[in-house]
């Protein structure tokens, strides 16, 4: 059954495989008279594409979006906007050796299961590829987030075990890992050379903050905002784990260390409900944290099954990350904006 | 906006606050022709009674829940089933001192700030008398499953930084804290005693494991079954954290250690997926784990505000658990039924 | 699958059967802090309970609706509004004979089919009884439209053949047809006593105009207001057809003749659109028109077959209406409510 | 507010404006496994493309649709198909003297009164050429409804008042009206060389019959088939009307008239309910018949107003239809597809 499509007002519905034509997003519920043009699009398409980073896939994508309807003379009409990218680069044929073969850790396996079909290029509709459209369309939602100043910041936390002690937001696009904190960067560029040689990959932390959104977003008692942050971000291809705030920290507190004091002034004494109380957003910082499981195409060699049940051994070499860190980082800030605005718009109905 | 409602094919909208006439939930899209009766909902919702298990408040909720429809000689006829359960027991006035402070760490201030106006009696809507809806909803969701044989198993992993060792399913329901582990819940039992003196509270990790799950389950690229999974579980009131198999420690894993292999017999040699590979179900066990913050209402003094932003000092006595766990697995276990029955009709669609 | 929802952001669930112990509405996505009260709902479930007008049926239902939750001292507070209705005056033995028989012009074959199992008793879900929950619903949706002083006028514009010529809005609830012509409510009067006599019953139309909408509500293209207006009358058991403005007449008209000019000072010259243009309403009264088929239960001798495709005879005696007009009359108007309120709250996160 | 899918299970998106680069849809829960070509979709575009039928306009568009997602190796592989269709042949530049004028019959003055914004050229997103994507996704519909065996039966019922008497099924794509009476076919010539001379334009009626459709499909109460496709095809610009079977007719019917006896043998001795009883396809044709508006845009001259309320005087020149029948013909066709694909396949999740 249908489930390509994200949120309820701010709707967004994304298409396309690694190696068809190409792929693409519908947003279906903007607001209208937003600024908003293809240049728009091109900041956070770029910290998502390949090869711009360091140990990245060297698979060249320009991954430039196209606006194909829902903006007249720069502004959005409140009509459905259209995006699309044209895949190029597109070599098929490197995985024709993988047709018949069950990748260990990937979809191949479920997708057959499920569909009793798949379209086995690139992983086709489960690749990482098809976060492209996120985040084209999670620009948009940033476009609805200005409206109230809201911004969301998202930045490797850990990668290989190492972990950013501290968070200088100004450096973050400066390394190849996203990373705050620029001695934790050097460590993990060395981290991933080692692994790297060895055919091997890593995973890693991605932590979002959001600043500026204000008190009341959220719908209980399903629709709640960090319930809607959970499936936004745990619905990006590698994440096995989300927390908000002390997240799992605070199963091991007790209620008078966990709880965050309400200050006169306004605003709390702590934040370990990351922003967010019985669903609904408390107007302080929201902090998501991401666990990213190791990418799963590794050329050490690793024991399988083809179509067919019988076993196979496989080593995956060609044009693959060592890790989704970092250009994770911007799927997940995308889907968080796509919930944000969302959320936001929805807040409006009972206003 | 509305955000009462889960499912997509088995839907279920809940009602209802703590401190009104009654609460209940009406289920749309069951199946017909699914044997139900009340006492089919009667299991789960003594699980969740609160003074059945030691150390637990002793607000006595008989909790029966009516069916009002949807029913017509002991089987479901494809109508919506409405469940009742009325709210007997009520102390509101309990409650008067509380219409004009914010608990800390409750959702009081958050619900003033979204909608202007709050039940602040019990809790109103966020109590989690609330989720009472949510087993009986999810007893019936078990029909569902029990048409392919699904198993759902919730327990108690960890309390109080007390974690079970030892998996022995067959204790789980003979222990207060219902986990697996005797030795563990005889330490959960010392630690309560201790933190409850203290007029403090406690926090911990309930863990879910899904048998005899078929494959196949899971919609990408948005509603994954495990982003699915996430936002059921984080819905519910406590938990902050939600992670699938290996987790967050998938995060500091290599990708050769973390992929699990095929085996030509079928199945796999481990489940670091977690029984959830790109978002669909794999045939393997589903594991999920919830962190659950401390109960919140703490007979500590602590610092907050009233609604007029002035300082005041709180300490909350009355009927109060000293933690979520383990009224809340059985909660817990009726959000991944109620995902899995939705899941299981959705793929129905695509057969 | 779930089909028992009606809206967008003011959402409502309906529940029960006919002869079950109760039947209601969920009202999700009501704004908070809107006055509600029982009371609110008795006007219009007095205008469509039976053994009021002349002609009805005499079963006796107090039809009380009863607020369960999403009320505090008077205010909607933006949770889910629970209303039931309890069942009373249930003579069910009187449905034994239909046990085995389909009804012809009923549900009660097309629900055999659809579901394997049906609740025989007074047609179970699809008695005429279950709008009664869509009148409460439309009461809750009626305050939403005060916000905005919007005006929902319903009543019989034909019954029998016989047609209102006048309209006289103040006379409409004076007459037990609910006609806005005292004239034609009395050559209706004597149509029903013939008709009657002969143990046949009898269709008509009903007419709704809406007053004081804003411009600018609908949703292009497939949630236009003319649309969903359609789906919301046609909703309603009996209803056969649904017109907009000028309607099927529109069908002969030329161009020329049935373009509303524009007017300068605001406003149109004409109103064969209905007060909808491209699916959205343009400030001018909206106006729908319903064919309502007659009363399928009629004491006149029919050929029909049973459960298992024998030939047999029925003549329905009972207590039966001889058509569904006027009760019918305060459900289409609760219909169109309960649209408008859904769209009033959706044109909000546009703005 | 998003309104631009239709569907539950089955689900379209379209997008796109008259004078944008493209436009489109896309198709979310398709079944897999299905034969699906570009060459699919071209068969009932020919029959919505102007030009091909007399006294349509001249317009030249190729408006063949390419897919770019969701087929692998000729067959559905159940992820979301992309289609466009790219706009050629576009003279804005015909379309400047509109910006500033709201044309009487269209939705310009409405889209500004609900936006605040609008794309003038060609009508933007209200334009007729929307449509073209709906007619594409219902081929894809039928490629669904193909696995039962259903047939959609489209045509001119009626035009300019002149009404086809005999349904001779083969000859309806012989003729430029795609009306089934070759009399009545050459008498509407005839009409509409008159009404064309005088620059005036016409409306009629379409009717479609569905054969083969089984029993159950329909989601009571707010879900009915009836309703849905009363929606469906009144989200079709020019329709003003919607009528199932007898329709409008039955108002004026006796029960003993309209009800439909039940067989013995199966079906029924009649078919006013025009298929569809309670809401639920009972195995009869069902049989949908539309209002369709005459063309606002005319020739002769008429009063409106420009945007900022001045009066104005218009005629419309250009490349302009007399009437939406026939090309509305396919996109009727394509809506009622739409509608039973959704609700075939949201019957398999009760089964």
């Amino acid at each position: 059954m249908a489930g390509n499509t994200f949120g309820q007002v701010f709707r967004v519905t994304t298409w396309g495989e690694s190696h068809g034509p190409a792929l693409g997003a519908v947003i279906d519920g903007c607001p209208p008279r937003l600024p908003l043009s293809a240049a728009d699009l091109e900041e956070e398409l770029a910290r998502r594409r390949p090869g711009v980073q360091a140990h990245t896939t060297p698979r060249r994508e320009p991954d430039q979006a196209e606006i194909l309807s829902g903006v007249f003379e720069g502004l959005t009409t409140g009509t459905p906007i259209s995006l699309v990218i044209y895949n190029r680069d597109v070599r098929s044929k490197d995985y024709d050796a993988l047709r018949e073969v069950f990748r260990p850790g990937h979809g191949d396996f479920t997708y057959q299961a499920k569909y009793g079909i798949r379209d086995h290029r690139g992983g086709g509709r489960a690749s990482a590829r098809e976060t492209a459209a996120r985040v084209a369309a999670g620009a948009v939602a940033q476009k609805v987030l200005d409206l109230e100043k809201i911004r969301v910041l998202a930045y490797t936390l850990e990668l290989g075990g190492i972990r950013a002690q501290n968070l200088d937001e100004s450096i973050i696009w400066d390394n190849p890992f996203f990373c705050p904190d620029p001695a934790a960067a050097q460590a993990m560029n060395q981290r991933v050379k080692e692994v790297k040689a060895r055919g091997d990959s890593l995973g890693g932390l991605v932590e979002v903050r959001v600043k500026g959104c204000p008190p009341g977003l959220g719908e209980p008692v399903f629709d709640k905002l960090d319930g809607a942050l959970a499936q936004a971000v745990m619905s990006v291809g590698a994440v096995k784990g989300v927390e908000i705030g002390a997240g799992f920290a605070a199963a091991r507190m007790l209620g008078s260390e966990n709880n965050d004091p309400l200050l006169p002034g306004g605003g709390f004494a702590s934040n370990n409900a990351g922003g967010i109380l019985a669903g609904i957003s408390n107007g302080d910082e929201i902090v998501v944290r991401a666990a990213v499981k190791p990418i799963p195409s590794i050329a050490i060699e690793q024991q399988t099954i083809d179509v067919s049940g019988q076993p196979r051994t496989l080593s995956i070499k060609g044009r693959h990350d060592i890790s989704a860190i970092p250009r994770i980082v911007p799927v997940i800030a995308a889907m968080v904006r796509l919930t944000l605005a969302d959320f936001l718009l929805r807040q409006r109905t009972i206003k």
